[in-house]
């Protein structure tokens, strides 16, 4: 039998709040078996760029990460949040290892081509995982954190989605482990109405889904994600939820289900 | 017999310029054997801050680190400089893991006392390094590339000189390792007179250095360093070494002697 692993995302609406992050720390914290966090940042990063005078853009959702805009977001994810989740994770003691693609060689990206004009920039698309390396940490207990920068193994770094960073991860790493996968919100899940806070979904299967979309349940961001996330099911992974950041700490309880899953 | 292992250090006049930088990984990477590179990156730190309106302040030499400066500090150390070079060596074939002090727990230090009326801030001293930790990444033939950022244990991040580092860890790992450690300068070594590239000390002991310090040869930050080495020396690091980054590759030739030693 395979060894649990629970990977964790948190995102921009975590890590830029320090309440939210001690909470959510605390909760990781009691998670029981293996573990492995990947976390985003991306407010912090246009917070630190307009300092700089430097502006943000983006295009379709996604921030274009110039020659000046990938030196700002390597200093915010691999080095402010990173290692500040290092060191908190460690001060509850959880031993863990802040780590980029580039480190270990641990992910592998190209970087994105220009389609019909639209240049992205320095961003990434993960070509491969380095599961035995992972492994390697978490067989010893540590806790991997990873930022969401990959390398191309010519010497640039590139930014990359941290969701699809948390389900490549998980995909690689379901060889070697039972693997959950799962995306913190700032709602209990995906909600039918957002503002009714008992209209939460708990399952999610690919029909339901078509009909959500049309109906414009889900609708922008949530839409790669949701599509992500079935592709990971397809991969392997045993579970994919989205949820909120207390729900974390119910999972050992088979009667809770307040979450959406992902079928 | 112990296996060799090269400890080497790289300041702010290598990190901060990438000709110097490239030359210097050029190099580094033809090293034989187990490696750990350790990096400062001051005057990069000193632009940011500058950049982002924060004045560095410094005092007797050492830069005063309050709450914007330790963010400024990890972001630049931790983020920009350390993923630069783990990706830079990474695309020469050199499989690196960046970390700070809180990654796997592998310095810890106390923040340092207010003596005088005089605060530091958020800076380490230096209590213990891991060198189970480190040595378990070596020996799986990983360079460590350190970042002079350590923790306490009760979730700050500290700012730690980087020759202290350097010489922390080369101590560690001597009971493991044949330790040498390498300051990278930008002079062959310890100069005579700095005007003067013939002069080059070749070996400087302990009543050599004395006569040095009286005469002002050696003067400012040199005194630090020398005594760090001497310490480490006594600690049992095999060799110490002071040198400018092209002699790192003759290293192996044992007639060529243009580097000054510390006994």
């Amino acid at each position: 039998m395979k060894d649990k692993l629970t990977v964790v995302k948190i995102g921009g609406s975590t890590v830029g709040n320090d309440t939210r992050l001690n909470e959510f720390i605390s909760v990781f914290r009691k998670l029981e078996g293996k573990k492995l966090l990947v976390h985003g940042g991306g407010k912090t990063a246009t917070l630190l760029a307009s300092s700089l005078g430097i502006t943000t853009k983006m295009v379709e959702g996604r921030r274009v990460t110039d020659d000046q805009m990938i030196d700002v977001v390597v200093m915010t994810y691999a080095g402010l949040i990173n290692k500040k989740l290092v060191a908190s994770l460690s001060a509850r003691g959880i031993k863990s290892l802040g780590l980029t693609g580039a480190d270990g060689n641990s992910i592998k990206a190209h970087k994105r081509k220009t389609k019909e004009g639209l240049d992205f920039g320095w961003v990434g698309d993960i070509e491969t995982v380095n599961s035995n390396f992972l492994s390697g940490l978490i067989v010893k207990n540590l806790v991997p954190v990873m930022a969401p920068i990959t390398h191309d193994e010519a010497g640039h770094l590139l930014n990359t989605n941290a969701d699809t960073v948390a389900s490549e991860i998980a995909i690689a790493l379901a060889q070697r482990f039972e693997v959950s996968l799962n995306f913190i919100f700032e709602h209990k899940g995906v909600m039918q109405d957002i503002n009714d806070p008992e209209s939460l979904l708990r399952s999610i299967d690919k029909s339901r889904y078509e009909v959500l979309k049309k109906g414009k349940a889900i609708t922008g961001g949530m839409i790669p994600k949701i599509e992500n996330a079935f592709r990971t099911i397809g991969e392997g992974v045993s579970k994919v939820r989205l949820l909120d950041a207390s729900a974390l700490s119910h999972l050992q309880n088979p009667d809770f289900n307040e979450y959406t899953t992902i079928h």
